[in-house]
């Protein structure tokens, strides 16, 4: 089995590539080779499966066709400019998010006008796809009114995706993550930082600011939950989907308080001292616009699974990103 | 005021042109000039405004920027190849009718980055949008899972007509006409064509073939109301829109027995025996899959208004096509 991991070298990406590499094997079939691609091609993980690492502009002509040269079965597609860069540069956005998209989609269409190949597409598409007026858990089949280009972006890419499936050119499957916590590196500068840098950083024996009150309510599941929504999205029998190609993730709908509570329990007092309470009413205005709840019933129906507790959030980074062991 | 029509060769555009010319203004401004553009330049209409008919193909580089050379004020955008043709060629259909209504889009940003411009569009989207399952009346807020790519076509451009629209690049305003009854011209292949057909033949002394049942239900509006939700959409208010852009159009939902109905109270019984019942399974499957009934209390609180009864629709036909005399 050959797969295609096109922005593999994000966080996701190199989580997922290490898994793939770890398990060897995809829905019970050996892998034979690994393509990994990027902007900037991902550095060589270091196996003996045959692996080769690409840099790609997904939204150059040719691009697209020239990753699908080998024809892989199974295609991941990460890549993405994100949210504050789309707004900040519209013509980027639309390129790499929509066009890069297209391009993928119509160079699989293509490859297959000559002899058959329909291979599973897997799409991460975002909960910006929604916008006000919000229930208070946003069902699966609610509109699509994005308030901003990159969410506007992702959920004309749905459309795309479930049309190219439909048609029979792909089969495609779209899935829309939570808030991913917590995020193993630096801090950085995304409004959504803090979410993860209070468990993270006092972890680490680090101070860590949190901007915005802890009734803060948001919707999360942690890397090791993404992975698993992604290597069952490629093996999952898309039959049931119909037109509905992609999926609202399951996640865990917590607040600050939960959170803080959670790092007592894993970090003792001396972590919650490390945490500086520090308002930011221009990141606080972001984040009160932000959903704060799924009705994810339909992606947990088709087994997707994520954490049910933020304890178990912090437990999968202990373990994952800390050799199991708290500073 | 300077109106340009793109599609203006068409049934609806012909008619929208008529009336403006009619006026001589919109919105209270007077016309001072009008372009007609279509795949085929469309015939000059005969009048004392400065008209220029123009052949464009809207996929074209370069295309949409010529039209809007003379910076109008108010651009119809009607264009579009129909849901059989743009299921027939999957790359003619997204040429036409996401390139081309994002390449208009386009045009229009760039000709706002010289010097601010920033016109009304009105875009005629499609009830195509909505797709399975359907409740009984569709909400204006139901979500879009098009089942068709020329669907899929239209429900992307409202992503485009809203952001472009979010982001100040244009004014805006998506509408989903119902079906338009009673069609003027001859009869066409169009599986819907039956629906204008019926009325329109036995009133000009023809027969008519009707294929499905006298129960069938559809959603209607008359070529005349089309005229006025374009003419009305151009100049409202577009500020309580918000990000939600398009609006499904108010119409009449209605069934075949009560078109009869209304055929006979205008025909009489020799009208009525016109009409040749030819059951076709195909036809009556396609038309069992579309939408019978629409909530569109937005738009009608806005200001939009449809016919609320057959007869009303009947005796628009009568007095706009036929002199006001049944044959």
């Amino acid at each position: 089995m050959h797969i295609l991991i096109i922005g593999a070298a994000g966080m996701v990406g190199r989580k997922l590539t290490d898994r793939l590499i770890a398990d060897g094997a995809l829905g019970g079939r050996a892998i034979t080779a690994l393509t990994l691609a990027d902007v900037v091609a991902p550095a060589n993980p270091g196996t003996s499966l045959p692996v080769k690492c690409v840099a790609a502009d997904l939204s150059a002509p040719g691009a697209a066709a020239s990753l699908l040269a080998g024809r892989p079965d199974v295609i991941f597609h990460l890549a993405a400019i994100v949210s504050g860069e789309a707004e900040a540069d519209f013509e980027k956005g639309y390129a790499i998010n929509l066009d890069g998209t297209r391009l993928l989609l119509e160079a699989i269409r293509r490859e297959g006008l000559a002899e058959p190949y329909c291979p599973r597409l897997v799409f991460t598409s975002s909960i910006a796809v929604f916008g006000e007026p919000l229930p208070a858990a946003i069902p699966d089949d609610h509109i699509h009114t994005p308030l901003t280009s990159y969410g506007a972006q992702k959920a004309i890419c749905e459309l795309l995706l479930a049309d190219y499936s439909r048609r029979g050119f792909v089969d495609g499957i779209g899935i829309r993550l939570p808030t991913i916590v917590v995020r193993p590196g630096k801090p950085n500068k995304a409004a959504s930082g803090f979410f993860s840098g209070i468990i993270r950083e006092p972890l680490a024996g680090l101070e860590a600011v949190l901007p915005v009150d802890d009734g803060v309510c948001h919707w999360f599941a942690s890397p090791r939950a993404a992975i698993g929504f992604l290597l069952h999205a490629a093996n999952l029998d898309t039959t049931p989907l119909g037109q509905r190609r992609t999926l609202t993730m399951p996640g865990l709908s917590a607040t600050i308080a939960e959170e803080i509570a959670a790092l007592r329990r894993f970090g003792g007092e001396k972590a919650l001292r490390l945490i500086r309470r520090e308002p930011d009413p221009i990141i606080a205005r972001i984040v009160a616009g932000w959903p704060q709840n799924f009705d994810a019933s339909r992606a947990t129906e088709l087994g997707f699974r994520a954490e049910t507790s933020f304890d178990a959030i912090v437990e999968a980074h202990i373990e994952d990103e800390l050799g199991g062991r708290v500073h």
